[in-house]
This record gives C-alpha cells, sequence and structure tokens, in this order.
C-alpha cells in the first residue's frame, strides 16, 4: 500500500509505501533534511512538522492520524528541549495515510558555499592528455596500411611520436572521423594510447579536465583548460550523501544498516558529480567529449564510497583501506559521463583515516619550499594532520567529531546565512556583540537590526563557536578547565542555570535563545584535545617542540581565527604570522594533478615515504589528550601567544611545550576518546 | 499496422508490421533463409512459398491476398526456371495480412558440421594469464597496508612478482573477498595487472580461454585449459548473419543499404558468440568467471563487423583497413558475457583481403618447419592466399566468389546431409555415380536406395561440384576451355541441350534434376582461375616456379579430393603426397594464440613482415586468370599430376609453370573479374 506524500517548502511530492519513515521518504524523494546518525533517533537533528488539513494544490488530506505514535527516543529529545514543540523525528515517523510534511529551516540540510578561487601558481602544465593535429594520407593499394597505421605515421612524422596503441573506441569511429572531417583530425594520446579523435579543422580547440574535491559535505570542482591550465568554471554542490548520515561515520554505519546502503551513496555521489560537469560545461560553452581527465580527492570513506567499495573495513580497527595508491580508473566504470574514454585519476590514500585529501593539502602546500617544519592541519570530522620538513613527513589523523561544524553543540549550525560566525565579550560587562553570516556589521552597530530583518538568526557556525569559546574563556567566564564560573549567575543575565550546570546566553529573540552550554563548551574540548594531541603526537616523533608554519586548510580552516583557534589551544604556539588559512588546500592539490604528470608523481612518491601514525595504537596519546582538554593546554606555554593576547593568569607561566614528560597521566578521557571514536556518532 | 506471421517448420511466429517484407520478417521472427544478394531479388536464393488455409495452431488465416503482387525480380527468375513453381521470393514479397509461410528445406539457411579435432602438438604453454594462489596477511595498524598492497606483498613473497597494477574490479571486490575465503585467495595477472580474485581454498581449479574461429559461415570455438592447455569442450553455430547475407560481399552490402545493418550484424555474432562459451561452459563444467581470455580469428570483413567497425571501406577500392595490428580488446566492450575482466585478442588482419585467419593458418603452419616452398590456400569467398618459405612470406587474396562453396551452381548448396559430394564419370558409357553426405555407399551399390530411402538428395556440395567436373574433363564431356561436346548429347542422354548451351545430369527422380550446366562449368572457372592466377602472383614475386608443400585450410580445404582439385587447375603441379589438407587452420592458430604469448609476438612480428600483394593492381594477374580459365592450364604443365592421372591429350606436353613469359595475353576476363570484385554477388 503507498500514500501520496508532499513535502514543503520544496513542493517534492510522490508516492511512498505504507510504514516508511519520513526521513527514508524524504530520500526517495530528494528532500534534504539533515541527519547525523544514519536515522536511528540519536541525533535529533531531523526534525519535521505535520502539516494538517485539505491541500487541494497536491490533492492531499494531511491528518496528526496518518502517521506512526511518537517513540521513545523522541520522547527522549523532548525531556532534554531539544525536540522542539509540535515537531516530530522524520526517522521515528512511519507513513500511516496522505501527508504533507513542512521542513523547518533548521532541519533543511543547506547548501555550501564553495570557494572559487584556487592557488596553483607556477606549475609547469604537462598534462597527462595531449592533444595531436594531423593530416593523414590517403590509403592506397601500395602500401596495404590500415587507417590506424595511416594515422600513426602522420604522428611519427608530425611530432615523432612512436609507440602508441589504440583505443578500441577510436578503432571503431577513426574512419568515419576521417571522412568526415577530410583527412585533418586532432587526436587525444594518454601514456602512449590515442583514446579520442576530434574534428582537426577546428581553431583553438582544447581538451579539457575536472578537478574534484569530494568532501563529507560538499562536493567542489573546477573545470580546467587542460592545454592553459586555465579555470574556466568553478561549481559546487552539498554532497546528497548528507541524507543517509551527516558525517563519514553515520554514512558507514548507513552501509553497515543496510545492503543496498552502499550502493545508493555511491549513486547519489557520481549522480551529483555528473550534474556538477553538466553545470561547468555548460557555464564554460565545451563539449563534453572533450573531457577527458577528472582527478579525485576525498577522504577516505568518500574515496571509498566514489569507487563503491565498501568503506565498512574504514570504520573499525584496524581501519583498513582498499589500497593506499593512486588509481586510474575510467570515468565510464565511475558513472560518470563525460568522453566515453576520459581517465579519472584518485589522488592516494596515505593510511585509513588520512585521505587523499590530506595527500592532496600536501602536493598543493608542497612543505619542500619551506626552510623548518610545516603543519598543516584539514580540520573535519577527523582532522588530518601533516608535519613536514623539507626531508621528512609524518602524518596522522585525529578523532575530532563534528563539534568544529557546529554539530553536538546545542545551537550549532552549518557556515549558513543567518549563522553567527563572529563573537567578541566585553570583559567588564560580559555582554556579547557578534557577526552573523550574510551581514557585514556587528551586533552592536545601530544599523544591524535593519541590516538582518530579512535574516533569522539560526544559530552558530563552527568558527562562531571557536570565537565564543575563545570569548568566554578570555572573559574568564569559563576557567581554564572549561567550567563555567556559577557565581557570575548572580552578576549577570548572560549566565544561566541549566540544570546541575551553567550556560551563557549569546542571543535571544521572541522565537528561540542562542546559547552556549557546558556541554557545548565540552564537546570543544574533547574536539580539540584530540586534535591538539594528534599534532603533539607527530612532533613527539619528528623529535621537535617548536613549528615554524601552520596551514589551516579545508572550509573550517578558511574562516577560523587563527589568533582565537590558538587561545583554545586547538594549535601549538606559533608566531600568529606565520599561520595561514590556505582554503581548500586539498582542491588546489587536485587542480595541479590534473595539470601534471609530474605532480601526481611527486604526491605518489611522498605518500609511499610518509610517517604514518595511527594515535589509537599510541599510548602518548591518551596524555596529551588529557592535558589539551585544557584552555589552552595544561602543560604546553603559549609564548609567541602571550605576547599578543591577555591570557588568564593561570596560563602565563607554563614551561614551553616539550615532548615526553607526561607519561603517568593517562586515564579515562582517552579510553572515553577511543569509544567515541568506534561509534558511529 | 501488424499482422500475424508463422513460418513452418520452425514454427516461429510473431506479429510483422504491414508492409515488411517476408525476408527481414524472418530475420526479425529469427528464421534462417537462404540469401546471397542482401535482400534485393538478385541470388533468388530466398524461395519460400505461402501456405493458404486456416491454421487453428497459429490462429492465422493465411491467404495468397495476404501479400504483395509478383515483381519483376521474381517473373525473371521464373524466366530463367530458377524459380520454383508455387514459390515467391521473401524479399520480394510483402505483408499485407495474416500468414503461414512454408520455408522449403532448399531455402533454408542450414547448419553445418564443426571439426573438432585440434592440431598444436608440441606448442610451450605460456598464456597471457596465470593463475597465482596466495596467502594475505591480516591488516594491522602498524603496517597501514591497504588490502591490494597486502596481496601485492604476498605475490612479491611467495612468486617474485613486482610492479603490479591492479583492477578497478579486482579493488572493489578485494576486501569482500579476502574476508570470504579467510584470506587464501588466488589472482589472476595479466600484463603486471590484477585482474581477477577467486576463493583460493578451492582444489585443482584453473583459468580457461575460448578460442574462435568467426567464419563468414561458421563460427567454431574450442574451450581450452590455460594451464594444461587441453581442448576441454569444441561447438560451432552458424553464423546468425547469413540472414543478413550469405557472403561477405552481401554483408557488406547490406550495411550500406542498411544504416542499423552494421549494428544488427554484430549483435548477432556476439550473441552467437556468448551463445557458444555457454554451450562450452555447460559442456566442460566450469565457472563463467574462470573463462577470462577470448582469441579471436576472422577474416577482414567479419573482424570488422565483429568489432563493430563499419566494414564498407573493406568493399571497395583500395579495401581500406581500419588496422593490420593485432589487438586487446575487453570481452565486455565486445558484448560477450564471460569474466568482467577477460581480454580478448584478435589477431592481425594482414591486408584488407587477406584476415586474420589467414594470419592464424600461417601461425598454425609455421612455414619455417619446411625446407622450401610452402602454399598456403584457404578457399572460401574470397582465397587466402600465402607463400612462404623461412625467411620470406608473401601473401594475397583473390575473389574466387562463392562457387566453390556451391553458390552460384544451379544445383549447387551448402555441405549438409543430401548433398552430393564425391562423382566419378565412366569413360565409357559417360554414366556417373556419386556419395551424398550422409550415406557411406557410392550410388551404384545396390544397397544405396535402401541407406538413402529418408535423405533427400538435394543438390552438390562444394567439393562435389570439383569432382563432377574433374569427372567431366577426364571423361573429355568438357573440354580444356570448359565447354560441353555438344555431339555427345546424341550418344547419351545424360548430356542434354539447355538453351544455346548443353548440360550433365547428374542425378533426376521425381522432384528434381541436378545437373551441370554449362554456366556451372564457367563460375569454376571463373573461381578456380582466380585461386591459380593468385598463387602464380605469388610464386613470382618470390621467383620460383615450383611449389614444394601445399597446404589447404578451411572447410572446403578439408573435403576437397586433392588431386581433382589439381585436375581442375584449382592449384599448381606438386607432388601430391605434398599436399596435405590440414583443416580448419585458422581455428589452430588461434588455439596457439590462447596458449602462447610467445605464439602472439611470432605472428605479430610475421605479419609485419609479410609481402602482401594487391592482386587487383598486378598487370600480370590478368594473363595468368586467362592461362587459368583452360583445364587445368593453358600454360603451365603439371607433370607430377600427369604421372598418376591419365590426362586428355592436349594437356600432356606443355612446359613447366614458368613466370612472366605472357604479358601480351591480357584481355577481358580479367576486366570482368575486377568488375565482379567491386559488385556484391
Amino acid at each position: 500500500m503507498a500514500h501520496k506524500v508532499a513535502f514543503s517548502p520544496s513542493g517534492l511530492k510522490g508516492e511512498i509505501a505504507t510504514d516508511t519513515d519520513l526521513l527514508e521518504a524524504a530520500r526517495q524523494l530528494g528532500v534534504a533534511i539533515e541527519s547525523t546518525c544514519g536515522g536511528n533517533g540519536q541525533c535529533g537533528k531531523c526534525q519535521i512538522q505535520i502539516s494538517e488539513g485539505e491541500f487541494s494544490k497536491y490533492g492531499i488530506h494531511s491528518t496528526l492520524d496518518h502517521v506512526s505514535h511518537f517513540t521513545r527516543a523522541e520522547k527522549s529529545h523532548q525531556q532534554t528541549g531539544y525536540l522542539r514543540p509540535n515537531c516530530r523525528l522524520a526517522c521515528c515517523t512511519k507513513v500511516r495515510g496522505d501527508l504533507v510534511i513542512d521542513v523547518p529551516s533548521f532541519s533543511q540540510a543547506q547548501q555550501q558555499m564553495v570557494r572559487k578561487t584556487t592557488n596553483v601558481s607556477g606549475l609547469a602544465i604537462v598534462p597527462k592528455i595531449q592533444l595531436y593535429r594531423i593530416d593523414v594520407a590517403e590509403p592506397n593499394m601500395h602500401d596495404q596500411d590500415g587507417d590506424i597505421q595511416l594515422v600513426k605515421k602522420a604522428l611519427w612524422f608530425e611530432y615523432g611520436l612512436t609507440d602508441l596503441t589504440v583505443s578500441f573506441a577510436v578503432l571503431q569511429k577513426i574512419h568515419a572521423q576521417l571522412t568526415q572531417s577530410k583527412r585533418h583530425i586532432a587526436v587525444a594520446v594518454r601514456d602512449n594510447e590515442i583514446v579520442a579523435v576530434f574534428d582537426g579543422r577546428i581553431d583553438n580547440d582544447s581538451l579539457y579536465g575536472v578537478a574534484f574535491d569530494v568532501g563529507s559535505t560538499t562536493v567542489a570542482a573546477h573545470l580546467l583548460d587542460l592545454q592553459s591550465g586555465k579555470v574556466l568554471a568553478s561549481s559546487g554542490k552539498m554532497n546528497p550523501q548528507i541524507r543517509f548520515g551527516e558525517d563519514v561515520m553515520a554514512r558507514v554505519s548507513y552501509v553497515m544498516m543496510n545492503p543496498e546502503g552502499l550502493g545508493a551513496m555511491n549513486q547519489a555521489v557520481t549522480q551529483t558529480v555528473t550534474e556538477i560537469i553538466t553545470a561547468l560545461i555548460d557555464e564554460a560553452g565545451i563539449e563534453r567529449a572533450r573531457v577527458l581527465e577528472c582527478v579525485f580527492v576525498a577522504n577516505p570513506i568518500m574515496h571509498h564510497i566514489l569507487l563503491n567499495i565498501d568503506p565498512v573495513p574504514l570504520g573499525q580497527s584496524p581501519f583498513d583501506l582498499a589500497t593506499n595508491e593512486s588509481l586510474y580508473v575510467p570515468t565510464n566504470a565511475l558513472g560518470i559521463d563525460v568522453n566515453d574514454h576520459a581517465m579519472a585519476y584518485i589522488l592516494p590514500c596515505i593510511a585509513g583515516h588520512v585521505g587523499a585529501d590530506a595527500a592532496s593539502a600536501l602536493l598543493s602546500v608542497n612543505p619542500v619550499q619551506y626552510a623548518g617544519w610545516t603543519l598543516i592541519v584539514d580540520i573535519g570530522t577527523n582532522a588530518e594532520i601533516i608535519l613536514a620538513n623539507d626531508s621528512r613527513v609524518y602524518a596522522c589523523s585525529s578523532p575530532t567529531g563534528p563539534a568544529f561544524e557546529g554539530a553536538q553543540i546545542s545551537c550549532g549550525q552549518r557556515a549558513a546565512v543567518g549563522a553567527i560566525e563572529r563573537v567578541d565579550i566585553d570583559k567588564a560587562t560580559l555582554a556579547p556583540r557578534f557577526k552573523i553570516i550574510g551581514c557585514d556589521l556587528w551586533s552592536d552597530d545601530p544599523a544591524f537590526a535593519a541590516a538582518t530583518a530579512d535574516i533569522q538568526i539560526t544559530g552558530i557556525c563552527g568558527s562562531g563557536i571557536i570565537e565564543v569559546m575563545s570569548a568566554l574563556f578570555l572573559a574568564e567566564i569559563i576557567n581554564e578547565d572549561g567550567v563555567f564560573d556559577a557565581n557570575l549567575a548572580e552578576k549577570t543575565d548572560r549566565v544561566f542555570a541549566q540544570g546541575r550546570t551553567y550556560a551563557y546566553k549569546l542571543y535571544a529573540d521572541e522565537t528561540r535563545v542562542i546559547s552556549v552550554s557546558q556541554n557545548d563548551v565540552r564537546q570543544i574540548q574533547l574536539a580539540k584535545a584530540a586534535l591538539y594531541a594528534g599534532i603533539k603526537l607527530l612532533m613527539d616523533k619528528a623529535g621537535i617542540t617548536q613549528l615554524d608554519d601552520i596551514f589551516l586548510a579545508g572550509a573550517f580552516g578558511t574562516h577560523i581565527d587563527t589568533k582565537h583557534a590558538m587561545v583554545l589551544g586547538i594549535i601549538p604556539d606559533c608566531q600568529l604570522d606565520r599561520v595561514k588559512s590556505i582554503g581548500n588546500a586539498a582542491g588546489d592539490g587536485a587542480i595541479k594533478a590534473l595539470l601534471s604528470t609530474e605532480a601526481r608523481e611527486d604526491i605518489e612518491t611522498a605518500v609511499r615515504k610518509i610517517y604514518k601514525i595511527e594515535t589509537a595504537i599510541e599510548e602518548k596519546f591518551q596524555v596529551y589528550f588529557i592535558d589539551a582538554m585544557a584552555l589552552p593546554n595544561k602543560s604546553d606555554a603559549f609564548p609567541a601567544l602571550a605576547k599578543i593576547v591577555d591570557l588568564p593568569v593561570a596560563n602565563k607561566d607554563r614551561p614551553s611545550a616539550s615532548a615526553g614528560d607526561s607519561d603517568s597521566r593517562g586515564g579515562d578521557s582517552g579510553n572515553r576518546r577511543r569509544r567515541r571514536r568506534r561509534e558511529p556518532s
């Protein structure tokens, strides 16, 4: 039995089998609803409302009776106040009749902006594939050369090419192409194989390639001219796999629970890749058949799902990759529609937790060019950490969880219009001021209210959370252990009791209160402790105590204020002017690999030589983790930071960060971390 | 509008659109009807009868009114007596209502027998693909090896293999396979690429390959164990392209006239290839996924159609091949269902008229092993001729036409049960005796009538035609110019007037007369003159006048009586015991290529070095052609033959065959030959 179900505001509707849950119904109809737990009632993100009444537009009579009863999971989210009034969790609510479902803005999986700038200057452009224009002799009965032999002779005569093979597709069409273009043809040659043939009479034609960065949240891509190296168009879309689980572990968990899950997620992402290509070639006004190269970078789990390889081994110890080498895969084997003989190059994953995106960031930064030690950090749900000098490279990942992205934070949200992204707290009054995405004014500006009249202030994005925590710490509202000073509740209503702990109210209007809870602070502490401990471990292995350069990659790294990050001890002490956001370094590396065969060889060689550190089996990780729970850190000093920021007193005279002096302090928190890692969040 | 059409005796039926011709209707329903002209009314082979009445079995009321009117083409065949009473030509008759169509046995395209013996003794078996059984270590967090890296380490440790790559399909399934077979796996490696992975715990498993000889008439195949080299099963089917035209030129013509013709013929043959593979693996009881290699040999036009390459350029000067090199094509790109990563190796075509089948025959014979000059002749619609000694190889083809296969012969037919295949004529009485396929007795044996009571004597097959012509010549019923001795009509009713020429009656019963007409003799003369002239041309180029060995390949070569062939001057004079039928040499070469990478390299090298002679542009060809119209030959003596056969007097004291002494005799016949070549027959 099936029922009519319509979702607003998207207007998407269709027939849904009875007893299907609404999250699955949304998936089937292409409606994007937030969900981070894979649909088991845990995350509480997929809140929807059931519209009641007669909807002639859809031909639907929708009532509350047309769904299954309130579940225990929903009750639990209701008790904590997380489930909003009149809302249900889509994943817990089953279809029993015709329905119109309203997806509130806070539950809509939102589009994220894609950085369009790239940074690959100074690269020698020698792509894997080259185009050669030739005039091919007529066949004659004396030589008895076949068409392909005549083509090869022309390539030898005009360009000195030898030992060429030919793809089956070119063989099949060569005669027709020679005839059609009066024997003036252009052939594309890759690895000594003639892979495509075009009319050679067209002026100024070229071959094109697309560099993809397949992130858990966003799929970003750049279309490039492979001869000039110019970026012709850039585009990005949400990774549609978000429907199946917001972070990578939720997606692994989805595959574990759904036999068809891998195929569904693979199809979702390859379809998006094809849609992006269509958008790019439309924008640039080029022929699809001239797109002959694609490059992909991705974290290990996105890498496996893109390749339709079971990611489940990556979700549990020993985090077993299918391969840690680079790959060449025909795009049509990936289900991607460009030239039938386009080839996808996939950068190598470094380890089970350190992906091809990290390898690509390494390629982009190229630490060999810097004197001293360079740290590259790409912060996502897992932080991927690379420490390198001109001869050695160390890499690890650390399970920071999604807190930095605003998840697991009570008022956290994605970086989208209406999200608080910058925060300042007056040390005297403890009153905040803030900026939101979509408006350049601070909230204490007289024009702010008018300028944001059309924007709902909906939550705090990842960089906003860092700023507010840093501000809370610098204003001594929270202490170095991250605990709220209960006494302040008497001084200001900004600090208020919430059960047995306290919270800080950042913003309130008639519909919502945006505050930072003790648990929010704890989540960020856990996340940053994991990151810092990973960095510390690599510095240990390298035998250093001081960094020369820090590069923050990825969306979070782009928006984060480096000073606030250092105040919280997310990154080690460093000259602040040597800490840089490098934007989508993974994407830039992908472009390098697209334009340069040598770049591919460089990164393949580099990745083979990387010292891979598995944090889960390093005992010291736990020690460093516990110390890093403190703000900025229990054992490491921040002398460079202290010169420019007035840190609370307790932090001012710590010894410098040094390795190996705290072996005895391992304990519960480390165990807790490891437990978190193994459970899908 | 569509009508119900049923064919008997096959019982195949279906809906056919109005105005579809019956040959096309037969194609659509899978009914095999003879046709050599591509369906334009020329060949007159597709004779059918319209059954009248109520056919409750089919639910069809069939009448003569349900078809289009008699055409001019049919009238013309009726006037010559070629169109039998109550018959229509299927290609000229359009469906206008429900019909039951009877396909008489003489119009049924018949199954031909496939030789199952092979001859590849003494070959070192080193196939392109090898199977390695390994135990793969468990992954661990210290080494951070991916599954593929662990597999490679095992292959290095156990077999010393290095520099391996891995196919995408293996990458996708490696983890599941390792888990399922408890890390004991068997991997198939081709050209340093791991292309397939199997459970390694199975005893006595192997990999398998299929060697195909795709002939115009028959597709023959052998399934081999690639480790032992044993033939496990053999099978063959009619080439279903016969529906589209009986010989290769008719099929080229079909492609020229039908835009979808190439696709339809390609699909027909690849489907048959898959069916043959299914039959072979069923017979041998092996898994389809373990078939990882296929080898194909074919004449140039079958080669192109198999590869879905337009064969039209091969049908006209300059007979332009798409390629004259060998090819590796994934079987799934060919639409052939074995292991997804099976590879097809296609032997190189030698020239536009000398195919991969000829190359394969050369590989099979390996003339290097013989002292002196070896001639290899594969007689089909085109004769492919190779002349070689231990250091040089010459090749050409000659357009013999389909006469040797019984086509264009008034009572000719395929080699099938009921066909006359051996003939003897008493020189005194001029009475014949004969043997038919399906009975071992001569027709003058008292038991013959009883033994053949269930067999209709339907016509003369290719080898029968050679025998009857040789007998007619030796009995001096025809003279050295092939002309019937009109005076004999008075001596015997076996010789009778037919219009302005004469004929010889071989057999008659109440339903039919099987005779040899002046035109039949002429057709064979034209065919054998073309063949002989081709051979002579190669001997010229090699500078020889005497052959040491002659090998006759192919179905016709297998059944032909070598003495009769020499009497007719089909082949030059040679010690009769040095003339051998070698069966399906093309198929044997395909088996060699399947089992030995070295054999592939050998034939590739050999083919590159072949001196290719294009008969159409050699002036001497015309001279040799005219001389070879005579029986056995106007200018060349047959001293070896004369020692064992009592040749008619005129032939006894000719000089030995010698090159270049007859330049002045060129004339009309040569021109006629060339014209024939360019027209589809």
